[in-house]
């Protein structure tokens, strides 16, 4: 599919505040850095950077947890404030345990706490707040590559991931909540192999796999490497579907066999 | 962890016979490439390449299928010798319907077909064959690594892959079926993040994240490029513990929830 990719991190890119620009921020930082985008390239954003561009804040004593709230923070032993707000971002709830509360999100993403993040922002014991997942981020990297063409004139791929635990497996790995001008699957489904055998099932997360590339170099702590340039991926960039999204990758739940 | 990372996979590597040494053809086809490997490289190698040069071929015709493989077989609709040689794999079924079985694999991971593949091996409809995991991939890869540092006297990661299907999701990612000087989990659990918060929850399984990233650049039906030279990883290299496996990376029974 492609014989050689890079990746390379952006440093010192600033810390992103509620209705800052994204587009010009990763412009000035792609400069900063001495890169240049190609078409053909692609963008990885951690969805952090998204979500407080996009002011996804939510202040803690806003919110009033309803009865279902108060019953699963029992069970989980969580703050009732933040279950109220994963209820709030989730559609059905998957598994709920001490400490973990796993939940199917509205966008379809099976996650604990819906995504809900309190590490990397600005919060406090005394007005503690959290960060949610974007509302849209099909739609918020669909904004970005519109915007990234229109101001640099280059056909990219932009992906947004964050990282996500699985079943059976330990440690998380980079996922995708969005794309655009990206396939989220690349599908080979009854061409032939070396020996002539039709290859049975070898259609590729793409996406995914890009978003756990990216989510190598940006690190963990490192809020200052939200943002990652893949280079040597031309052609799943060129063969991506212009309105295709990244719900593509979502299993049906009547296919899902570990609900 | 690292800003910058390049995958180059080998180029007309060739097809891998039982018996043959990788360690030779991998510094041939690094020649042939072009490539010298540095101490802080990785290497992730397709799991084909290594189940091949190990042999691990079973032949349709020495099965004989008992009791609990024709029942399976009736319900996955399947080749009851096929059932016979997953079920022979395996040390638990996790799920069965029309099309799929489920299991856990005797080294903890929870495959499809137990991780047996029909494809891109010489087979024929009169004397059928089928290529089973490799008996040990972390001792694989342990005894590459170590050849490795023998023959050029470099320190590298060894990652042996696999694409796999996930629960929830759609399509297959790379994931790690055994690692040797490369950490399978990247354990941030307890340092702060930029606001001096502590972060909660931040084990990366970064093996499974490089696994994923070579996947992307070996393509899906191409054989002839079953290797990929991971550059930009020292740091994770010079960290990895000496005797370190990727049993890390199956999360223990009795904390999955979802079996």
């Amino acid at each position: 599919m492609t014989g050689a990719l890079s990746l390379h991190a952006l440093e010192r890119f600033p810390l992103v505040e509620p209705g800052d620009d994204l587009c010009e921020l990763i412009i000035a930082a792609l400069a900063d850095n001495e890169l240049s985008l190609r078409s053909g390239d692609a963008l990885v954003l951690a969805q952090k950077i998204v979500s407080k561009a996009e002011g996804r804040y939510a202040n803690f004593e806003d919110v009033i947890p309803g009865d279902r709230a108060f019953e699963l923070a029992e069970q989980a032993n969580k703050d009732p404030r933040l279950v109220e707000l994963i209820l709030s971002e989730a559609r059905d709830v998957v598994r709920v345990r001490p400490g973990v509360i796993i939940v199917e999100h509205r966008n379809g993403y099976i996650m604990a706490n819906a995504g809900i993040d309190r590490s990397n922002i600005e919060t406090s014991e005394q007005s503690p707040r959290a960060l949610l997942l974007p509302e849209a981020p099909d739609a918020s990297a669909r904004s970005l590559r519109d915007s990234l063409k229109a101001r640099l004139g280059v056909d990219v791929g932009v992906v947004i991931n964050d990282s996500v635990g699985r079943a059976w497996r330990m440690g998380t790995v980079g996922m995708t909540l969005g794309c655009a001008g990206f396939p989220p699957l690349f599908n080979q489904m009854g061409e032939q192999d070396l020996f002539g055998n039709v290859l049975e099932v070898t259609e590729s997360a793409v996406a995914d796999e890009l978003s756990a590339a990216a989510s190598l170099v940006m690190g963990q702590a490192a809020e200052g490497c939200p943002v990652v340039v893949a280079r040597g991926v031309d052609a799943l960039v060129s063969m991506a579907e212009p309105d295709a999204t990244s719900e593509a990758l979502i299993r049906p739940r009547e296919m899902d066999m570990f609900r």
